[in-house]
Formats: structure tokens, C-alpha cells, sequence
């Protein structure tokens, strides 16, 4: 079951660099391993800001809130969600 | 190159059925042939609206906008366009 | 799997009356109907407004847009969609 | 009598971690009481983000407001309220 | 108990001209019906708009309902609705 | 002659609590005064959020202006001001 | 008492041209007059819009109602009032 | 003296064909006219929308507003405007 | 030419003092300066807020920008310019 | 292939003075090269605000973002981009 995320980071620019760098690379782990496991489809940055459009691959709305909710950036982050369905025009099942 | 493309359809209730119906199937195969030849990468509906958000990969903004605004639905339609960069995290190209 | 669900109904004041009642009729049955199914879990109007909250329960998001779009007044409305996962407070699970 | 209420937490990212574990432990424990008690009669939470809908079953507007304002989070929230009113197509009274 | 309700009034400029001013007349009498009965307890125009604020004092969420949509205008309006609650400063009781 | 005044209070989780508590007496007082005097006409909570709706009872809009600007939690509200006028159909003058 | 005040004039691409452009002679007459009287102390046109800016200079909201809504034009406009004060860096009076 | 200048085209459904045509037309060479003469420096289309961003060079704010609203299809158009001024790192002067 | 001005001055509370009174002195010298030499046409306060609306008379936007971004309150204001032209009503040249 | 950029600065007023005159300094060298280099093709300042409109010349949406996100005061920007496409009715090819 897919839903579109769109997240926009935002990092106060007093925050502590390290941190911030140590939670970016988790944040880099955290994400490659759903996409390998195939339930963080896509990942995009949106030109031009800090943001991003995903899609997501999941069994229900709880397991797609306990994988956004763990984000290592999640308290830094502004998060909206779009429950998509099938496109009757489109040419593959979601 | 990717771009989001969120479209809204607003047909007015009193608009001609027939000539809508029309439409809707002349914009069903303008769709998938433009899936089939990778152009229109993703077609989602928005669940509970008459919505869809697609993501079109071509060669620039006109071939962009080319695209959209020859949907039969166009005239009908609230059109908003996102675009995409690969983002330093995906685990593949776009 | 919980949907929270806006319906805002907008009527044109000149839209033939007779087919607005049938529509209306057919629309209470149609509720009603997913109502007793279990699906339709809770349904209530907006004081003050020609519009509902309702509370979907259903196995996917596509089963969600089959409902919402077969409504009779479908094209009559403006739908927004909110998916719903359990608290981590609550008594009950959803 | 039924409102629909959002609530929205927005944490600083500096605030003191010890002092908002124990508001939220705080918080769990009063809204669980409220629930027991049939006044907190929902709690959802909205997938993908630090906020909820719930539904609160009171007297009037000044017990949803003395509930409300209680809560041990509540200034760091933002709150809208939405009152419910019986839906003629609803099978249930609210 | 008070709601502020926020009623926008907007007539189609091609509306029947006599059937808009009966309704008019309908609305104008219901309206001081109810305030003689003392439910509609305060009316006032927005200056430079078709719009006014109102406030209601009624039993509860449903009968605050059925006194709006009972408004002969009602299918032309915008309405919103803000429960009030008293105010710890306030030198009156609600 | 009457304005509607909404005031939102938003006071930084971090700022000075007996400071506030006093500022907060101070309003108390102040607010009651005024409303002692007629000028500040009605006062209201907003069910479940720290904002009020008011109705001000004044000569002028410079007598409205700093009356507000006055208020002791002034530098932490956002204000927004609605004129009223005589509506036609109210059975009291204004 | 000064009022800044917002038109936005919308005419239907369908309405009878010659009942506009009456209206619109009615509209400038009824401007200038109060200009004359000094009531409608300015007038300014937005650049690229078929919208205004003015200032009226009242008695009351009273007056500034009756005047904006017995515009030849005012059905087919949405209005916004900002009530002015004295800024106290200002070296006129109001 | 330069303006950024968006301009969204909506043209109802139902409006006139030829008519439309004719004045498309009539836009075309009105624009053409004003780039060759160096009013209108830039004409960009936003991708797959029925809206542009122009940038004029005009003397004056009034010379701006005419050459607006005397475009063909202003009143099918919702325009904004915003004046531009010499940026301090621009290598070039406006 | 003229430009109406939109200020809004938001000043952190927890800022220094002194340091903001000085700015507000020099702001006001700074504003009634340019009154004086008939560039900063009209200042009003917004009844209820620290916000103000001006009327600027300039040679250029180059000249607008210089006046507004030289405030001494500069760095605590968001502010939005509108440019005006002569409307064909008024009966005094802009 | 051209994209319409919206930069809005926001530096909050107790940065470092040193650390943002630097910054602003880079962001000044960085600028002029890529405009000496064709890619930022123009740069305007919003009269009135610290906020700029900029049109940027770049191969693909990822050479955008990686020009943009390498500004300097990057961190203090909200940004947002609009994709060009050629106007039918421009006399100049993009």
C-alpha cells in the first residue's frame, strides 16, 4: 500500500553541528536499509530546498507512522502524508 | 529528469456527459502510451479525490509542459509541477 | 485501518432539485448500508456546516477510494483524507 | 455532546528531555483516566506525524475547555476544535 | 452555551431577484424570532461586507446545528463555528 | 460603536513564569476595569486554545488602539480587529 | 476616523455588458461625489489588477457600511476593512 | 524600471470558441508588439500550467497598470505584480 | 509614483531593551524626516496591532527599496509593497 | 532550460554579525561568478523585502539544486523554484 511523504527538514542554525552531522548519517542508514527492504520506494529531493517527496511501501497506517516517526531526523522535520490508491489508467498494479 | 506533477480535476456537474466520457477515455490512452514509452514513469490516484499525483521523466520543461498541457482533460484540470534531484541517500539514479 | 475523512458538500443553488433528493436518498442508503457493514465506522456532521467527519475502516487505501468515490454526491464534493495509526495512548487498539 | 479536536505538539528541539519525559508520562496518564472515564471517548493518532485527532464527549464548552487546557503538554500545542452534531444518516446517536 | 458563528452570504449575481428578497424577508423574521427567544443573542454586521458575526446561545452542538441550517439562506452561505467557553476574567458568567 | 477583536496568546515555553504570572494578574485587573467601564463589552475563551474573542465598546479607532497596545500581555498576542456595524435585522441597537 | 479599504471587483466574463458599463458610470459618479464630500478621501488603482486601495473618512462603522455597500458595483466585489489609528511617528493628524 | 509580473489564465469551459481564438490571437501580437519595443523583456511560461511569469520595463506604475489590463484577455486573468529593484550582487544593471 | 506599504515589526521579547528603544527613536526621526521632504506620504497605525500601513512617493522601485530596507526596524519587519496606480475615478492626480 | 527562483533570507537577529558579513560576502563572490558564467542568468531584488527573484540557466533539475543548495546563507533561505518553459508567443527562444 503506497502513500506519498513529503518532508522538509528544518535545523535551527544555532544546533549543534556534530549532532546534527551523527544524526544525517544515521538518518542515511536508516533510509538505504527500508529502500533495500523495498518499503521506502522512492526518495527525491525536491530542487532547489531542503526536502523531500518519498513513497512509501507498507501493510498499514501504523507501520508507515513507526517508520517516519524513527527517522533519526524526525523532530527536525515538518511531515505530510498522501494515501495513494490505483490509478485506473495506470498501466502496472501499485 | 523527474518532475512531481500533481493534477486536480474539476469537471463542472452540468458539463455534456458524452463529450466528457469521451474525454476521459481519449486521456486513458494518451496516458498509457506515454507509461509505456517511460515518459509518465508513475500514475497514482489520490485516495477519496478526483486527484492524481504522477511523476513525468523527460528531457526538459518544455517537453514538460508539451506533455500536460496536450491531456485531453487539460482545460479542466489545476496543473502544480515539483521538480526532482536525486537525492544523496537514494540507492539508485534517477 | 483507521481514515479520518472531511466531506464538504457544495450544491449549485440552480442544480435540478428532484435529482438532488434522489441523490441525497440514494446517498443516506448507501451510508447506511456501510454503516451496518462495519466499514462506515463513525459518521458526524459539522455544526453549522453542509458538511460531515467520518471515520473509515478499511483493508487498503484502495478499498478507501472505491468507497469515498461511489458515493452518490461524489461529484459534489471536496474530500480530504487523513490515515490514522494507533496511540500509543489509547485504551483501545483501532 | 461530540468535538472533533486537533492537536498538533510542537517540541524545541532544546527543551530539557528529563522534564518532557515526565509530561508525556504525565500526559499518557491523564488522558487514559479520561478515556476510562468515557469523556475522551477517541485518540488517534495521524500517521507520520507528532499529532492527533481525538473526540471528546462533554457537558458543554467550558468542560472541553477545562479538559483541554489541563493537559499537562498543552503549552506546547496547538489546538483547533470542531464541534459534532448528530448526522441524519448516522445509525447511531452520537 | 455561546458559539461565535461567522455567516458569509453569497448570492449569485444572476439569482432570481424576488425569490432572493422573500428569502431575504424569511431570514429577517426567523433571525428575530430567535433573537426574541433569546438564542440568537447577539447579531452584528461586518462593516463593508455581506457577512456577519453572530453569537448563539443554545443547549448543544445539534440544536446550534438545526437553528443554522434552518437559515432560509442557508444554501447560499459560508458559515464557521467557535465554541466559546467563559473566560476566567470575564465579570459576567457566559 | 463595537469591534470584534481576536487575541492569540503565545507565550515562549521558556520565558520567565513569575513575570508571567504577574503580567497575567496585571491583565486580570486591567481587562476587568475595562470591562466595569462598558468599553470592553464581552470576553470570551476560545474552547480549548489560550485566545479570546472580545467585543470593544469605544469612540474611535484610536481609543480601540490603545486600549489594546495597553494590555499587559500585549507583546505576546497576535491581534486581529473585525469593525462592526448595525445589522438590519438585529432587535437591539448596537 | 480613517478605514483603509480593499476592493476586488469581479465581474462574470458572461454578465450584460451594458448593465456593467451603467453600473460602472453610476460607480464613478457615486465615487466622486464622495470624494467631493471629503468622505472618500483617496482612491488609488492596484497596478495590474481590477482592484483598489482606498481610505474612507468616517463618523462610525455605520457610516463606512452604508457607503461601501450601496456601491452600484458592491455585488460584484469582495471587500476587506482595515481600521487606521494614529501612528504616533506620523507628523498629521488623522 | 522592471516588474515581475505572474499571470494565470482561467477561461471557462463554456466561453466561446472563436471568440477565445480571436482574442489569443489579438494577445499574441499585442505581446509581441510590446517585447519588440522592449516593455515587455521577458515572456516565460510555467511549466505545465496555463500561466506565465513576464518581467516589464516600463516608466512608471501607471504605465505598467495600462499596458495590463489592456491585454485581450485580462479579464479572464488574475494577475500579481511585484516591483523589482537593483540587487547589490547583480553584474548587470536593471 | 506611489506604493502602499505593509509593516509589521516583531520584535523577540526577549531582545534588549535599550537597544530597541534607541532603534525606535531612530526610527522615528528617520520616518518623520522623509514626511517632511513628502517621500513617506501617509503613516497610519493598524488599529490593534504593531503593524502600520504607508503610503511612499518615489522615483523608482531602486528609491522604494533604499527607503524601507534603511530603517532602523528593518531586520524585525516583514513587509509587503504594493504598487499603486491612478485610478480613473479619483478626482486628484496620484 | 530556465527556472524562476524565489529566495527569502531570514536571519534571525542575535546571529553572529561577523560570521553573517562573511557569508554575505561569498554569497556576493559566488553570485557574480555564476552570472559571469551564464548560469544565473538574472538577479533582482523584491523591492521592499530582503528577498530576491532570480532565473537560473542549468542543464538538469540536479545542477539547479546543487547551485542553489551550495549558496552560502543556504541555511538561512527559504526557497522555492518554478520550472520555465518556452511562451508561444515569446520572440525569443529561452
Amino acid at each position: 500500500m503506497l502513500f506519498l511523504v513529503h518532508m522538509h527538514v528544518q535545523i535551527p542554525p544555532d544546533a549543534d553541528k556534530d549532532m546534527i552531522e551523527r544524526k544525517k548519517a544515521e538518518e542515511k542508514a536508516y533510509s538505504q536499509n527500508l529502500q533495500h527492504e523495498g518499503k521506502w520506494r522512492h526518495l527525491w529531493r525536491i530542487a532547489g530546498e531542503y526536502a523531500n517527496y518519498s513513497v512509501f511501501d507498507v501493510e498499514s497506517n501504523d507501520e508507515l507512522h513507526t517508520l517516519i516517526s524513527s527517522l533519526p531526523l524526525f523532530p527536525y522535520m515538518k511531515v505530510s502524508v498522501t494515501p495513494l490508491a490505483q490509478h485506473p489508467s495506470a498501466i502496472v498494479q501499485n
